[in-house]
């Protein structure tokens, strides 16, 4: 391997294998702006949702409306949001400006507990939501509402 | 009733009442800006999803990441969207101009017809996705695929 050809062909593969590396890692982390995106997105589709299942508590109740809405909202609730919330997306345009605060980023411990009420009270809404007893959806539905709002004082500016 | 004064007044609280009932029925019926921001949040969030599924069958495979990003596209599609295709909302900005093509608001059967079998691959596809098996939820995952591309064909325009 001491051989000036063979050393420069060794260099060479290894950068090559470097090149094909970097690009898979590439294609695999999406781009900050995409991740804002997404999770701009999903808490669009969350308040779509909850909007339903309000109209539902306040107005003519439909079971099967507010399973649907609810079983969207735990999903996405379930669905390791806080992954959209990597380093490097602390400022950035998804569909508009981020409004998380740099606390989302900084204080990862109480972010994570407040994702955690989040889901297990959109679980629980559900849950209450399957058995059709629209004054229990209502209590529940009240509970979620306050981990948005925990959750939006703490980590989210006003926009 | 005859006498003018209590007609005037009649008049004037039948005004009124229908005043109120406009306020409450605007109230209820978000703009079609935010019908647009909706589906398109959604049609994100199902995107984001189904990367997930697909860098699953594609890559290392964790059962609990595919059943998560199953359930999120199975309950959106579960969701009423087409309700986000209303009359109004054929042109418009969301998060950004509609791809909607005018077909989705003219060919109402054929566009439910897709919804339908997008809804239909996607509640399998989360049901494959609970028993592990990699093998067939590549293959359900392919299914989905090709009822995203076929309604994208018909009803979506390049962006």
């Amino acid at each position: 391997m001491n051989h000036p050809i063979k050393k420069f062909v060794a260099v060479a593969l290894a950068a090559g294998a470097l090149a094909v590396a970097a690009s898979a890692i590439a294609q695999q982390a999406p781009k900050p702006e995409k991740l804002i995106t997404w999770r701009q997105s999903a808490f669009q589709v969350v308040g779509w949702s909850f909007g339903r299942v309000k109209a539902n508590v306040e107005g003519q109740y439909n079971k099967d409306e507010v399973v649907k809405a609810a079983n969207v909202i735990a999903a996405v609730s379930n669905s390791s949001l806080s992954t959209l919330f990597a380093p490097g997306t602390e400022t950035g345009k998804g569909t508009h400006e981020t409004a998380a605060k740099p606390e989302v980023f900084k204080d990862t411990e109480k972010f994570a507990e407040a994702f955690g009420n989040f889901k297990r009270e959109s679980n629980e809404l559900a849950k209450v939501a399957a058995t059709g007893d629209a004054a229990a959806v209502k209590e529940q539905f009240g509970k979620v509402g306050r981990t948005c709002k925990g959750c939006h004082d703490d980590f989210k500016a006003k926009e």
